[in-house]
């Protein structure tokens, strides 16, 4: 319905994408909340009022870092539980990348930590759909680890919430933080707990035998 | 090796906890940052120097209120880990009443819930205890899970971690805030995900069995 021709919605694309690139940098380097709009401006050799026909706040060129953030990690989950192999290795794959790209992220930068911990708090909702792309992932991989016969016949839905739930002390910020001293349990640990819970009963003498009641 | 005689010693504790007792009753009604030491003092009729003479400071009186309140979860997880009935049993009602207990008091009551926030800033060894004695209670119940051949055999102190790490989402103050909107999974959901892999491998066709490698 846009008016504009196509070549100058690039150009207003290419002009966001930069913004949100260099407000990355700076919060990065000085911190979220010693950065400010004009600094954003500056970096970029354009005034402040132009930052703002892109932007309305400080807050939204945030979000739009925190969706760039998240929708690296979500590309990584994706990738991971499309790979070839066991259901149960992807997973462990999906949950060790997950939490090494947070720990990266929140542990060594405590800058983009702050960031972070203001879009918690602030933006509520893409952080929330970031939760919900992360479970679809994880339902979508358990499902498929029902149907292979790996995992117990159980609602990869729920089954999904309860993972994501258990794995938040790896990738909530915060609580990444706090529990830096407790050694355990390590990641691998918990996923052990995990897939013990997900796998089908090992014990069964005869190969065959799916399908019964 | 003191020298006071019994009955001073046994009148200073008894003026301790008639300090925490108030300045619990004072954080609940006005929050832990609106209320002072002053007017702690003012609330049980003594001066400000007299309840310095046994607390330091305000965060030394904060440390014994939250000391208080770990206490009474860790009693009520010990008798729930006492009471009769499979150790499954006595591990749901335990994380339940866990979580209804900080429910209670973090939810419902935001003035507790700044004090628990300022205890886990400031006064971490404290929660770091409460954290290590739970955890111990869970690992024991575990194991006896284990000894009554309910439980599969596994190390029952890591078992425990894995339990504590992934109810997180069920006790930590600000997780229970932020989490208040997910429905799912609900304790109970989380509770059977985690007896699911805590539990022996079901589908044994004969009664005995047990003791082979």
């Amino acid at each position: 319905m846009s008016m504009a021709p196509e070549s100058v919605e690039l150009r207003e694309q290419a002009t966001r994408a930069r913004i949100v690139r260099a407000a990355q940098a700076l919060f990065h380097r000085y911190g979220y909340q010693k950065t400010t709009v004009a600094d954003i401006a500056r970096d970029l050799g354009m005034s402040s009022a132009n930052v703002y026909r892109f932007f309305e706040s400080k807050k939204a060129i945030n979000e739009a870092v925190a969706l760039t953030l998240t929708g690296e990690v979500e590309a990584e989950a994706r990738r991971n539980a499309a790979a070839a192999g066991p259901a149960a290795e992807r997973l462990r794959k999906l949950l060790t990348d997950m939490h090494s790209m947070n720990a990266e992220r929140y542990l060594r930068d405590l800058k983009m930590h702050e960031m972070v911990a203001v879009a918690i708090t602030e933006s509520w909702p893409i952080i929330r759909q970031h939760l919900e792309t992360i479970h679809g992932i994880l339902a979508e991989l358990i499902r498929e680890g029902i149907a292979r016969g790996e995992f117990r016949d159980c609602d990869p839905v729920m089954a999904a919430h309860c993972v994501q739930a258990a794995m938040v002390r790896y990738c909530h910020p915060r609580l990444m933080v706090e529990c830096a001293g407790m050694p355990h349990p390590t990641l691998d640990e918990m996923v052990d707990f995990l897939l013990a819970s997900l796998s089908r009963p090992r014990p069964r003498p005869r190969p065959e035998g799916r399908g019964r009641a």
